[in-house]
């Protein structure tokens, strides 16, 4: 690698992921999705209350119904968003449309959590970022989909003590965003804010 | 393992990892803490906005003031805490006391993130969910220190509109707290809340 630094089996994962919001036809197993369900099951979480609960949709009925849901609020969003985020949504080709609910090839994971935890969000975030490594592992990709305000607690009947954190669609990718990063020395800072941090 | 899953390498990581509070006196490589910082600069943020700034903390003094800082806020937590929380800090031998945040050998990761981003408490927390599993990765351990309303800005010179998302205290681990996790048929369900994902 160009800073020097050698190789790990997660480094390789961490630097080979990308969101993917367009998939392939190929089929899933289930054995992967119970493995990345997994990873998300063993993520740390405040005072070890696992808040989170995920709902795997492979149910034809059900994504359409996420779907349409989810661009009923989108339409909303994208009309309220600030401007740079929206000038960056125009740049990524992102509508307020969203194919992936409906045609990732079977599953969505909904994540959810218990508002009232400690910690709550969090550890759901954690729980949602191990995932995402496992799906990478598995050689699959998976957007992070977080549809502001869409009410899918009363599609996938889960209790209102729970909020949705996000929709993972979980498929082989069709597309690869390659996303610019900072420099280490752009963000990473030793004993001090501006000093960068130095091997 | 018991439900029959084959393990892949990014498994047996989530799997093994815990949370440390006790470190041994081991040194730690400054390679090792360059990796575990890439782990989270390659992370997936909001429209990219890469909202994280990390701060190595190695200075004696500044570790030393982190942790006065940090007690004194921990004093007015613990005396607020809800009781259900308060009952499993007690359980875990969890105090206003955080040596470990001077005597971690010699690495603190305070993690900082710019507020008026979009999506960035969710971004700052995957970040640091990459971040953790490079340090077991790496063979160390680490803690998940959140300490609310600690003014660490003012110690590392971070500007106000970036906020303390939690300090990572890095080092060989002294302790292994193995927490329980729910099975996974208590937490993931099949296109409706409780109906059980099976394989």
């Amino acid at each position: 690698m160009s800073n020097g630094l050698s190789d790990g089996a997660l480094l390789r994962l961490v630097r080979q992921r990308r969101c993917v919001r367009r998939f392939k036809n190929d089929p899933v197993s289930r054995e992967a999705i119970a493995r990345i369900l997994e990873a998300g099951r063993f993520s740390p979480s405040g005072a070890n209350r696992q808040p989170w609960r995920y709902v795997v949709v492979d149910d034809k009925a059900a994504k359409q119904a996420i779907r349409v849901e989810c661009e009923r609020v989108e339409v909303l969003f994208h009309r309220n968003a600030p401007a740079e985020l929206a000038a960056w949504m125009k740049a990524q080709g992102i509508t307020p449309q969203k194919p992936f609910l409906e045609q990732a090839p079977p599953y969505l994971i909904a994540v959810f959590y218990k508002t009232r935890e400690p910690y709550a969000v969090p550890s759901v975030w954690i729980s949602i970022a191990f995932m995402l490594l496992q799906v990478e592992q598995e050689g699959l990709g998976a957007a992070i989909y977080t549809p502001a305000g869409a009410r899918l607690n009363r599609i996938l009947l889960v209790p209102d003590e729970f909020r949705l954190a996000a929709v993972l669609p979980i498929g082989t990718a069709a597309d690869h965003r390659r996303q610019k990063r900072y420099s280490l020395s752009q963000m990473a800072f030793q004993n001090r804010y501006g000093a960068p941090f130095a091997m």
